[in-house]
């Protein structure tokens, strides 16, 4: 199988089991994995390999259906970003439009951590949820965001950490494989990717993201579910706050009505999601899912997901008080007048993790408190001395650290420049 | 280090020495090292990388110096063939011609055993010796033909297992830094290469025989060390015999003054070693080593050999009787008359192998004396019904297939053909 794949050749579905399924019960090594997956990453797969090997994924683990919840169910994935706090606001938006927003998250091993990190940092908020859990949290409250439980693709989670060990990450079609069987083993009605594009995001060409969703949709085909997959701009943070708490902070101002890039994202994905789900048309649904911000709806399904989950509500209204709060809170300001030309998200990402907001072993913990806020984005008019942000630390030399990074990060030009686009391409394959 | 060669760039030096020793110290795992050679395998090594690899694996374990033997001293290597004994005929002839052969075997892998498993063949054939017997063995009697220990080149064992259990063999850069580590780390006058092409050999085309013999020339070169290689046919088996057993009584016979392509082409190896090492014209050097086949001073050189490694000598005079005699017996006839136009020498490697004369794993003992005699050679006449050899075997099932095997792997057809050639190119670089 090895010297097929090595000579660019198509794997057998029986020999691919029998290889992952050898792997994952130990009778097969990591070093002929290894070579197989850099075969892979240098000679490509073909789309029935990355259907196969998504399913030998799926069934090396138990299932989560989700028929009975008596409302539309849509499972939501983001491919990972900077201030990327979208399955916060989405989760309880989707719920007050009337669907129900079931999510299975790992932690995360970017530059801050994953969702359920983010919302460990409310006291008592807890993330390990029973299927049964799941189901009774999605009918009652419609949203529910809880980590993946060791049961669910096993064969995923081994092959991926081999991946991180041995350089093999960066193939399409692994990642789409990888990504699609934690879709696949959940049985929601929608699948909604988010594929994130630019200097901050895994890929950076518009190209190179939509052709990952591309692979993602015909998994998903050949599974006969239904997904909308949206590539979106990732060429600056795209919310204001990079750091955990500091990001469920923002969640909440967008869910009291706080306007920005994250909000206007959120609103596009639980619109279009809406539209897909009931048939209600496209402009409408996005008016509607705008309004659930405003009214107070969605902030009222967001509460009650926090208190289903054991956390405390209160830090809804008093977020600053109740949420993990770093030690050193540094200001940050304009160096000069100007406008913002560009922001490099990567660099940011990378002094919020120094910062300690993110791991780089799945072992490492996470400090909720620590990050970023910066708000000025692409196109803003700065004035020298004004406020940007501000550095939110453990001890003084890390803020020092940070806000020298993250002035580095600000491309600061005359000339005025367009705001990019949120939403570069959308692409679906619903019935 | 696996990124950069994944994306096709060059390793730094230290970052492989890196590497290869923590992975032979066993703080590396299979996992990283196996993806690495994948990378290796479909990316490539530039031509200083594979120096670098050679000196590392090299420098993993102790060295032979063979300086002060009195003699000028040659270490050869064939890349492995059917019916290749001409490293049996060469040790001595060279040795009779007043130089010394040091060689260093390992155990074959091939459809037949290595030169050791053949040598062992011979009762009382010892192949374990000290770096002082090999020394003096080298003065004393001009051959030695020995297994290699345990203390040399370390790295390269434990890397060339992995990437037999990882489909990561085929790549001329890595096949080129196992084979020139071995040669490296003993120190002869010159390193003679038969590089096999063909049907029969691991590489097909002249032209890639071609590029593994540069690839080699190009390591003893940053080596300082001088080199010559032939690139030789194997479209057909060499020799006549195919079995371990079989293949000692064939190079006594050549010993002795018998003629046909094994012995032609030992002749132009140890003619051609006689002229570089010694200034003799080629012409000369090869007229002085055909002299040695049929005056006796070469077949007394193996007898010297035989006996200084604690085997019979007198199997040299009877060899029927006291070589491993197979149980089974049968005689091959052509089925028609006709030219022979071809010999499938892997077909006719793999019924030897089947028979039970080579290994697939190295942990498989060899039956020495079962195996193939097959003596037409392409461009031969046929008659119906004459005897074209005998199938050697364990027993009469074996018997039946090996013999079908054989009929199947010879081609017959009506017009004469030309014999192959059987040099296709020698190349050099010496002072």
């Amino acid at each position: 199988v090895i010297e097929t794949k090595r000579g660019g050749g198509a794997i057998d579905d029986v020999d691919l089991r029998r290889l992952i399924e050898g792997y994952v019960a130990g009778e097969i090594g990591d070093g002929p994995m290894a070579a197989f997956l850099m075969a892979c990453v240098l000679q490509g797969l073909d789309g029935h390999e990355t259907s196969t090997m998504t399913r030998i994924f799926v069934d090396s683990g138990t299932k989560l259906p989700l028929d009975g919840i008596g409302r539309p169910v849509v499972d939501k994935h983001s491919t990972g970003g900077v201030a990327d706090g979208v399955s916060l606001v989405f989760a309880p938006l989707v719920a007050s439009l009337g669907l129900a927003c079931v999510k299975l998250s790992g932690r995360g091993l970017g530059h801050t951590g994953g969702t359920i990190d983010k919302l460990e940092s409310i006291p008592g908020f807890r993330v390990d949820r029973s299927p049964e859990e799941l189901r009774r949290q999605a009918v009652k409250v419609g949203c529910v965001i809880a980590s993946q439980t060791a049961e669910m693709v096993p064969a995923d989670r081994a092959i991926y950490a081999l991946r991180d060990a041995t350089a093999t990450v960066p193939s399409i079609p692994l990642i789409a494989a990888s990504v699609m069987a934690k879709k696949l083993a959940i049985g929601a009605d929608l699948i909604v990717l988010d594929v994130k594009a630019g200097s901050g995001a895994f890929m950076g060409a518009v190209e190179d993201a939509t052709s990952l969703a591309e692979t993602c949709i015909a998994i998903a085909r050949e599974a006969s579910r239904p997904v909308i997959a949206a590539i979106t701009d990732m060429s600056q943070p795209l919310g204001t706050a990079i750091g955990n708490a500091l990001e469920v902070a923002e969640a909440i101002r967008i869910l009291c009505g706080s306007a920005g890039r994250l909000r206007d994202l959120s609103v596009l994905l639980a619109g279009r999601t809406l539209a897909v789900l009931t048939g209600v048309e496209p402009d409408e649904a996005e008016a509607r899912a705008a309004a659930a911000l405003l009214d107070g709806s969605a902030l009222a399904c967001f509460r009650d997901m926090v208190t289903a989950q054991g956390g405390d509500p209160r830090v809804i209204d008093a977020a600053d008080d109740l949420l993990p709060r770093a030690p050193v809170r540094r200001s940050l300001a304009a160096d000069q007048a100007g406008t913002l030309t560009g922001t490099d998200a990567t660099a940011i990402g990378e002094a919020a993790r120094a910062l300690g907001a993110g791991r780089r072993r799945p072992s490492e913990a996470i400090d909720p408190a620590v990050g970023i806020v910066l708000t000025p984005k692409v196109g803003d008019r700065l004035e020298a001395g004004a406020s940007i942000g501000q550095v939110h630390a453990r001890d003084e030399a890390s803020a020092d650290a940070a806000a020298s990074a993250v002035r580095a990060a600000l491309e600061i030009g005359d000339a005025p420049v367009e705001a990019p686009p949120l939403v570069h391409r959308w692409l679906m394959e619903v019935k």
